[in-house]
């Protein structure tokens, strides 16, 4: 058994053999400030902050009246991270008062809580007792229950009792008897009642609670937390809405497993299902860039790891594995928590301990067995200025998901060069639909003409039709991560059933001869059982320096694309009919070039746009965009490239390289294989064959430019006149 | 005398007692590397990899035939950095290579030189003779020779004599006799020629050139670098091309007094004119934020404190002044140079003696008697969240300056919130017209209506028209800095001759009660001669949270406002008609929000826009702005207040203050006074009362709200209901 005491935190059970409620008042063995680690140290005086400031205040339990943002709602939130705070700086100080004022907390909850029904403002079918929605009654309970861990064995027996029975023991009553619906799903809410209800268990030695938590209000193991670790993460740790709400789910996971290893280490909850829940905190971190999470379905894009969540699952995790890569992302966020894990971390941190965390290229499966699809993460490059493209091939993510089949984005030296929208919500923005999501979140955000994401006669995948869209995913081929060609290649079949379209994409990092860095190499091939119109945007941030081919241009007054499905909200600003010498646009971002060319196929139009259109409360973003626009199609190949060059340096005045170094790209098509070609101006032949066939072992050849090449496997590059060049 | 030898860069005359000829080589004393400080150490590198690179490539000069940006041109722009860097790595580290280095170069030129007549690809009257336009021939010397001066002293005098005739004092004879007519102009161009110039004078012990250059080629002091000094800076040390420009012209001015300082130390250089080089240098310094100048004029935004010139200027200024503060710029340069100064600034710097530099509200005069309008700088707060009002009330500034009098920005937490749009140029890039400015700049960034300024009959000021604007400036009436109103009050009545119209501009940060910080007024009388239609535009950046007026949008088809003067690149978004109650606009940048509230006068029209139409090669920046426009107005009143308030935290889902405190913003005239009431949502009332009386002890008095208020002098906060609220 494991029994780490030096900051007990929930520990209390966990430190004597069986699950016993303890009755004598100890001394807390507070850590002299002095002994502090600087970021533990720093964290201390964080929480005095809050928490003195709220001691100054006094004990304020109110009725419950309002809904989500209202006065009632605030101030139990305040509370709750109060009584956890507080119990904390308790253990850690060892200054009574802080005992006191969370015991005080408890004893006026003591008094209100027998006295709450349903929530006045509930607006479901799963309403709370403290708050409006049960969700927010989980979350104050594995808050609450932390702190009064850290007091409850300095209390006379009498308050004690009543704290126990009038608030934790009725709390987890109501999660996990009153509110059965909500705590028997296979759902992130589910897991914050199952963490506040079994580490209540934990505390007061009840071992029913416990039962429940772990294998749902039946315990028959077909709900509950640990059905919820294997069914809400794939075998690779990612969750089905999303890095924006992977980070939000992760944290009752996180939390209650610490608790259960501490307090039931036989369970060995870290090693089941191969670790998943260490290789969720993992994936959690490696779904982001720069620090910020990919913004892909539902995402607010100024999320990053700096946040509450992953505080406690960073200490925890490393508690567990002592994985130097964590303290790395410990010392980015300059935060951690007032456990001994966050006390662990510091102490390590600062004696040095820290190795640069591995973000690297991986393929993560999604779905409960990883056969719905999947996110593929090319890497190229180290820290801040690593090059890194993120293919889309995930299943729909329920509610949250956005229409957005086989996108993509492109990040480099620190910017998101090819972009993901994110959401249309200004989060608790009262002007902006009191902070909740906006209509353009429905209207533009989630719509595939908003991602850089085939549209098929100007209709979004599925139709825009979630439930639909909940039923397929799309299959990924091929994923390799090889040095000089990383590539990943995915296939669906049921975006667009009406028409009978199979879209097939690969995108990849591809070296090229003679230029400095990789290229993305994206070859899109569509087919429907009928002639359709076929959209294919690039969402892209910078401003433009040249196309090489001539627009016409809207310069007085600026038309709408379409009127539904997004298209009513872009600005067309000029169309254009590129030949193959002249399809490619240049523009800058952050110092740095992209041109984007690609194969213009038979009448191939080309729309410049911007999102803003239709938008009478300016809730959108202006951001440009190109459309790849092939009309009267029924077999369509959609063969691009970006290639990031050179350098704009302002305050040095210093500009190299602003001009694309490739001459030209062609598409080729042999028997089924797809041959890309890529030549720079200095007349370096590079190629990026596909057979599709995924036998490692078999080998294809073809004929490019005169020449016999030959390749194993589903993709090859292929250096056309040698390397040298 | 004064003779620093550490490093006797340029020091070699200096350090005997008259300008004479040394003919004995000596051995440089050389600083162990181990003894530099790393400042300094890191700059020897950043030199090292530079020279070492043109060393493997051996001596490379070529017969001048490029044009700026071609070949040549930039093989002896290397060229002369190279002579520069090569000889300071020399004096540093003894090594001899370096001093090779530069004799084979600098024979190389002795070559070419005498062979050389106009620049082939001369564009103007001004031919050089290694590059195409003499300023650049200028530049070279200057650096030219101070590398030649740290090697010469080791040459074989064969070496010697061939260096100093063929090439130093060609190249003198050729700025000074031949360029004369650049060379004896009032122009930061003469003052690059005269450094060159008096440089290769004190190194050759030539006195004819010495006083050449210091006091124009007929040596009467009418023109030349002295004059240069009274004439090229006001009394403040302002350049009036602006702060882009003035960072340019700084670099010859403090490398040539630097010169004179330690040959002719009796000329007390940098005491002259109540040391205004020193002045120009700290007022430089004074015209950024967060390190970045004011981009007004024809300013490319992306410069900085990190540029070449003040890396030199700020050496050079400590080693005479020792102010800590400049230690710190040096710190957030991370940049120094290779001289005795540059090694004592990273001495001091790594011995701590760095203090916070002290930016602070100031008035800077324009024109060399300071009578030529100003810039009014406030500043409120430290470090990197200052708040800083920039009122722009200077002259025109010449050929780079734009039609923006009494425009003005606004910077808050690290932001440009009210923003100018500099230049349309991106410097150096191909694509953009070469590099060069660019069509927009004339007919949109120089143009009133790209400006926060006063727009009238949709007419740029002085009709667009240069030279007429050069012969009128601004009258700056009032600037006080007190803790609780800090204000600027410009007037000119020039700008629009033909109409007779005055403009009166009141700019002031002001405290009102019950705010965390203060808010910005703005208040702008204007009369003309009959009736005219006044537009107030102001350029914001951020994006629009919520408007107080309903607005008539253009959702599906957006028009342009006009036809010239820079009204054809403004795209249409909406219009409106406010009234008293709810005439304000949200918009958030960077996680502050900011109310931009007015005082609707009658008939006042609202236009809400963005930069970007008519940009067929999107050159623009799209930026938006709000209009007052009154129509049929003769004498007219733009009241206006910004507010700066509330936080929003994405990463920790906080927001706090998203919507104004301001209830209500009146204003009412009492016998040609202006008092500007404003009350918050608490009640608190809060004026400023104008009496435009520059009589300090003058008292004045008028009745508000049924008050009766007195105060003195030209301006007051007046709190109406007691500070307690
Ligand atoms: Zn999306
Ligand atoms: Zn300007």
């Amino acid at each position: 058994m494991i029994c780490r005491a030096l900051i007990a935190s929930l520990a209390l059970a966990g430190c004597s053999p069986a699950l016993a409620d303890h009755d004598v008042a100890t001394s807390p063995p507070a850590v002299p400030s002095a002994d502090l680690p600087p970021l533990f140290a720093a964290e201390v005086e964080h929480a005095r902050a809050f928490v003195d400031g709220m001691m100054a205040q006094g004990v304020v339990v109110p009725v419950p009246t309002d809904p989500g943002g209202g006065y009632t709602h605030e101030q139990h939130k305040r509370n709750y991270k109060a009584i956890y705070l507080g119990g904390q700086l308790y253990r850690v100080t060892g200054e009574q008062a802080y005992a006191d004022y969370v015991r005080d907390i408890l004893l006026a909850y003591a008094k209100l809580y027998p006295t709450l029904g349903d929530h006045p403002a509930k607006a479901n079918q799963n309403p709370g007792r403290l708050f409006w929605q049960v969700l927010n009654d989980a979350v104050w309970l594995v808050h609450a229950v932390q702190g009064y861990g850290d007091i409850r064995d300095t209390l006379r027996g009498a308050d004690r009792q009543l704290i126990d029975d009038q608030v934790f023991r009725r709390a987890a009553q109501f999660l996990s008897v009153d509110s059965r619906a909500t705590f028997d799903r296979i759902h992130n809410h589910a897991t914050w009642a199952a963490a506040g209800v079994g580490m209540t268990g934990y505390l007061l030695g009840d071992e029913d609670l416990v039962e429940r938590a772990l294998m749902g209000s039946d315990k028959s193991g077909k709900t509950g937390f640990l059905r919820q670790t294997e069914l809400l993460f794939s075998p690779d740790g990612y969750y089905t809405e999303g890095p924006y709400y992977q980070r939000y789910a992760l944290m009752p996971f996180m939390v209650f497993a610490d608790a259960i290893a501490k307090n039931d280490p036989k369970r060995r909850i870290f090693q089941r299902r191969d670790g998943i829940l260490l290789k969720a905190l993992n994936t959690t971190i490696q779904l982001t860039y720069g620090g910020y999470f990919f913004p892909f379905n539902d995402a607010l894009r100024d999320k990053s790891l700096n946040t509450d969540e992953l505080y406690h699952g960073v200490a925890i995790a490393y508690a567990e594995t002592g994985d130097p890569g964590l303290l790395d992302i410990a010392r980015s966020q300059g935060r951690t928590i007032l456990t001994d894990d966050g006390l662990k971390l510091s102490r390590d941190l600062a004696a040095g301990k820290a190795k640069p965390f591995p973000f690297r290229s991986l393929l993560l499966s999604d779905g409960p067995e990883g056969g719905q699809g999947a996110v593929a993460i090319l890497r190229h490059g180290q820290g801040a200025s690593q090059m890194a493209l993120v293919a889309k091939n995930t299943s729909q993510g329920m509610g949250h998901g956005h229409f957005d089949k086989l996108s993509w984005q492109f990040y480099d030296k620190g910017h998101e060069i090819v972009s993901d929208y994110g959401a249309a919500r200004f989060l608790n923005i009262v002007a902006k639909e009191g902070g909740r999501y906006l209509p353009e979140n429905e209207s533009w955000a989630k719509q595939t003409v908003a991602h850089n994401a085939l549209v098929i006669n100007g209709e979004s995948h599925f139709g825009g039709d979630q439930k639909l869209a909940d039923l397929h995913a799309p299959q990924q081929l091929y994923f390799d991560a090889s040095a000089d060609l990383q590539i990943s290649t995915a296939t669906i079949d049921s975006a667009y059933p009406e028409h009978g379209v199979t879209m097939t994409r690969t995108l990849a990092l591809l070296d090229v001869a003679g230029l400095d860095a990789p290229v993305v190499i994206d070859v899109l091939n569509a087919s429907g059982d009928s002639s359709l119109t076929y959209d294919l945007p690039l969402h892209y941030s910078g401003q433009i320096m040249e196309t090489g081919f001539p627009i016409s241009r809207y310069l007085t007054e600026r038309p709408v694309l379409g009127d539904a499905n997004g298209y009513q909200h872009i600005w067309v600003d000029g169309t254009a009919t590129p030949t193959a010498d002249n399809a490619f646009m240049t523009w800058i971002l952050g110092g740095r070039f992209y041109t984007y060319r690609f194969v213009p196929q038979n009448d191939l139009k080309v729309i410049l746009g911007e999102s803003g259109a239709n938008d009478p409360n300016f809730n959108l973003r202006r951001e440009p965009m190109i459309i790849q626009r092939k009309t009267d199609g029924r077999d369509v190949s959609f063969v691009s490239l970006l290639e990031p060059h050179g350098l704009y340096d302002g305050a040095a005045e210093q500009t190299v390289g602003s001009r694309s170094q490739i001459a030209s790209l062609r598409h080729e098509t042999h028997d089924g294989y797809d041959i890309v070609i890529v030549e720079t101006k200095s007349g370096a032949k590079t190629a990026l064959a596909l057979s599709y066939d995924s036998d490692p072992a078999k080998t294809h050849n073809a004929k490019i430019d005169g020449h016999d090449v030959r390749w194993t496997g589903f993709a090859a590059r292929i250096a056309l006149n040698g390397e040298s060049n």
